[in-house]
């Protein structure tokens, strides 16, 4: 294949796919998330994090996993400070604006997708709470993995959140790729998350190996209230939850979760230290997740293209591309696409 | 089982589960619908509705099928008619003023769920149009089958549409049971919707057999200009599209929707059938699709109730109940519910 | 003149324009409502109303006093409850929506312009509170006067606030002819508004002597906590605030406002004592504040028509039409306009 | 007084108040905007703009005339770029967004409160046009005079226009000073708008003399289709409309609004020059309009402080403060401020 265009293309894990058939083929099950597997899915999310007070909720888009946690963290007239880069600035067609009511988004940028923790300092330190004229800072979202495939540390995440506490605001995590992140951090889900801070996020599956499904994980409950209100009127209130509480809870079953991240992981590695040792190719940020960032010369590009290997410039016209594995992303194609590039350098 | 809860209760049908399977497990595709299931699913629809123009986009619940097609034919400051007990007046949380920016609602009532033609000319016929401060007539939306189980028939959607057209305005369609209406209409899927008139629709699966998965339908295919962006800053936009395209592709495959429609509807003529020889009992109107609303003894019900028999009061506290057959409803099911009924007069 | 088509054609009272000459003559002063007018304002209806803690904002328009006020009651999947007359509901455009990002408007009907209070208790006992389906019920609006030109008495008033607080909703209250209802009932402000049940209301100016300006008055201050912000994303923060407080420190001086309704109640009792006793003419509702609704014999109208008398069809098309007062009609006005219509009867 | 905190704490032009003062007391008039005064007013900016086919709209501030223009310029979906100190992105609370019910602010820095050419090319040249995921381009909003008290240039704006219509936007321009800009600018207002490029501006007229009142002026016809009902239903269409249009009748007659202007751009000059000449100061930007930003000594701004002067630090605690001087600004008061800043420096 090697299709390393996104995570989003690929299938689906045999596990899922057949946990959701007997689901579906065992009869009628109450409706509008009052079934068993809904329940049970917030039971198994208390247990991965460690807290039993958290309250969970399954999505169909990461889009609206953001945007509907995201409402529940600001008023219209607020503010929301994430990196130039996150999803919800450039990918979600101001999908937070609408579920807001028209917050604002300020860009704090930083190195390597993550937010300078200066910058958001000295942003959140305007004299603006409370002055009716200006929009009153409200949250920060970040997104773990970053869109440059690093990930934030548990310190840098404390650093950041009490920077955010300190002023009253909410931290969200953006965490269509918590699993790859947390692959690499190397501690536990409560550590990367509430634990170091986060006080509600976006908790993806879709990217690694789901049919299609994410939550929103509350951990400061108090956000919560009117999330039932906010996720229906946007038409995301499944009659027949089932179709995404049942991805959820096979894929936090025996730990399907880790294991595919940990390989989605463990490919990028391997691909990243093949391109790494290649003339001419340089990778631009550390592989830390699933993505690599790597500038390609046009002959390599050429020649992968034409052996059929997939994957978009990114941006378009700068010679940088962007190469995603997934959690069936298989060594074989890996090498192919190695062995390619090795053949270009040595002509 | 018993249950007549309702038709999203109901599991899946094995085909379209079996669908999902093998498309989930073949690789990778390309995502947010550029896949081959999604381009497939509009060519069929193309063909079930005999019209190669028409536009159709799927989405994950009724709910925002409803909002998203109507968000399409009226202006934030615009009204939009429909039954008082409409879905989208009454079940869905504001989700149409919310994708609207607050459009306004107008209760148009009417005998047996449907839209009085008299009283919608009269509501049509004020003279607001243009004039600034007053919401100005833009679409009318009625429900198929209604939320009384009865069904609009071809030429009454006609003199609907007649008088909605002549003012300007765009006819909006709540398929939700769309199937079960057409098949109790006995006409073509092209007549029952713009043969007859219809501009948009909600084309509904998710009652019907489905996993959870309805369409948007735009014949009027000037009106869909804008219908990815609004999809996808609703956060409705999936990567992986197949999640639900591919159970459309199944669900119009060999008219499986159709044979899913029909049974649905004969389980609820036999059972109304067998209700309105009960003594005491009393159907409140013609049963024309999978939906039957009953008054029942207090006795009878207690005794269906013990039997562990399931319906909802509609509403509470009036001694009517509302009975909702589906796909996979047995006659087996009906016989012993009508049993029990049986039972309690015979004492 | 004879000119009956509104009262907001009618231009201002002096003492009015001439406060607000002194104020902007008098240099500069502190921006955005912290000057001593604003202050003043909020001081004089505390003393009007009898209640030293309610809160009060001058606003450019009734529209959004309705609007910004109703905004505080209800989240965006609330209900608004109001008389289908009411200007909310059919004369703005969707303001109500618009600033509540999306409640739904929901009609109660009564005779003579006034809410039912069976059909309000009926509407408001429905089983929908906590069920994430249906729209929240959250506040009812009365008008008054209302648009029949009739006046809620406290009593009556009283018992719709009872149904309403029964059921946790709030009451609003569209005083934009406040002045005029209230010289009808014989109470004090207190007893027309917060002493029977009323939490926030809209205290119109603009139609009783002022250049244009409105007031939202929370008698319930915990309402008004947001106020500000919504207020000023609605641009309706005006730097020299004193456009707006100077006029309504000066309506509220000497019993300006009082004296200015008064006045237009009278001349409105002196028209249609006057009509009343004309063959075929026909006064539609009680003559309680400044508006008349009378049906009018062809001949008669043509007659004030060729006149010179200025007036609206209310509704067009029906032979009734709608006659208003303001604090400057003269008698003579109405001398003339009576001896119009009588001289086309002895014809 | 020495008061230059803004030039919206002044008072008005006496000629302004004479003007609403006669139109008010001259009897009845037609309600919304159909009085001769609003006519009359169009037809005056058509006059002065050099443009017969211009539409303007008085509004009560310059946030609404902000965020109404650029409703009329973006979908819900699309992305507004702007100086980082433009009003419309700190000083607004948001109403941008809420009036385009959720556009995206996208920040665009350059030096003097002005936005870069280059950095706007380069954002506007992304490949994200017709891309469903990415905020789509559509507005570009340029304030004149700036945030620093600079002015564009005709030249400057006509290179950001040719960028912006490059790809299909449209250009805004914060008019707020626009009376201010135009003295310094030294050319017609036709040249500083839309002979320039300008599609649709805020013309303010609130800080320059007037009691409250701004404009909208349409010079891209096509885009004012809808303003008429955004201005419903913002609840900014008053009924008496010659309260905002009186103003700008007299505000354009004579010249009155160029006087203004001319008269608080001189008094900022020499109050410029006078500052220049002390130690320890140091004016930041070129004074152009009528703004100065200017270091002052503590000891310096200690005495003024002590004799009376009133100003904004700007921004609160780095030792610059913001003079603003307004058309009733004298010599006096400028001289005895500088007196009294020169006894500092010479003690």
């Amino acid at each position: 294949m090697m299709n390393f265009r996104s995570d989003n293309e690929a299938g689906a894990h045999p596990s899922i796919i057949e946990a959701l058939s007997r689901a579906y083929g065992s009869g009628s099950a109450k409706s509008f998330g009052e079934d068993a597997w809904t329940r049970r899915v917030e039971h198994r999310l208390q247990e991965v994090f460690d807290n039993p007070n958290l309250a969970a909720f399954p999505v169909v888009t990461g889009t609206v996993a953001n945007a509907l946690s995201l409402a529940c963290c600001t008023p219209a007239w607020g503010a929301v400070y994430c990196h130039p880069t996150a999803h919800i600035a450039v990918d979600e067609a101001n999908a937070l604006q609408f579920y807001t009511s028209g917050a604002k988004l300020c860009p704090i940028d930083g190195p390597a997708g993550k937010i300078d923790l200066d910058r958001l300092a000295e942003a959140l330190s305007q004299p603006v709470y409370g002055v009716v004229h200006h929009p009153q800072p409200a949250a920060v979202s970040i997104t773990q993995a970053t869109e440059c495939g690093t990930v934030y540390t548990p310190t840098e995440i404390g650093a950041i959140a009490e920077t955010v506490h300190r002023q009253g605001l909410k931290l969200h995590m953006d965490g269509a790729r918590f699993a790859n992140a947390l692959s690499c951090a190397g501690c536990t889900p409560a550590e990367l998350s509430w634990k170091a801070g986060i006080d509600v996020m976006s908790f993806g599956a879709t990217k690694n190996g789901a049919l299609g499904v994410d939550a929103v994980i509350f951990f400061d409950n108090a956000l919560s209230t009117e999330f039932a209100y906010r996720c229906k009127r946007g038409g995301h209130l499944l009659s027949k939850m089932r179709l995404l509480s049942v991805q959820l809870d096979a894929y936090l079953t025996n730990d399907l979760w880790l294991a595919n991240a940990r390989h989605a992981n463990a490919m990028a590695r391997h691909l990243a230290a093949g391109l790494t040792k290649l003339a001419g190719t340089r990778v631009l940020y550390p592989v830390e997740a699933n993505e690599i960032f790597v500038v390609l010369p046009a002959p390599t590009n050429d020649a992968l293209q034409a052996a059929g290997a997939a994957y978009h410039p990114w941006p378009p016209g700068e010679g940088v591309y962007r190469l995603v594995t997934a959690f069936d992303t298989t060594p074989a194609e890996i090498d192919r696409f190695l062995a390619v590039a090795e053949g270009v350098e040595n002509r």
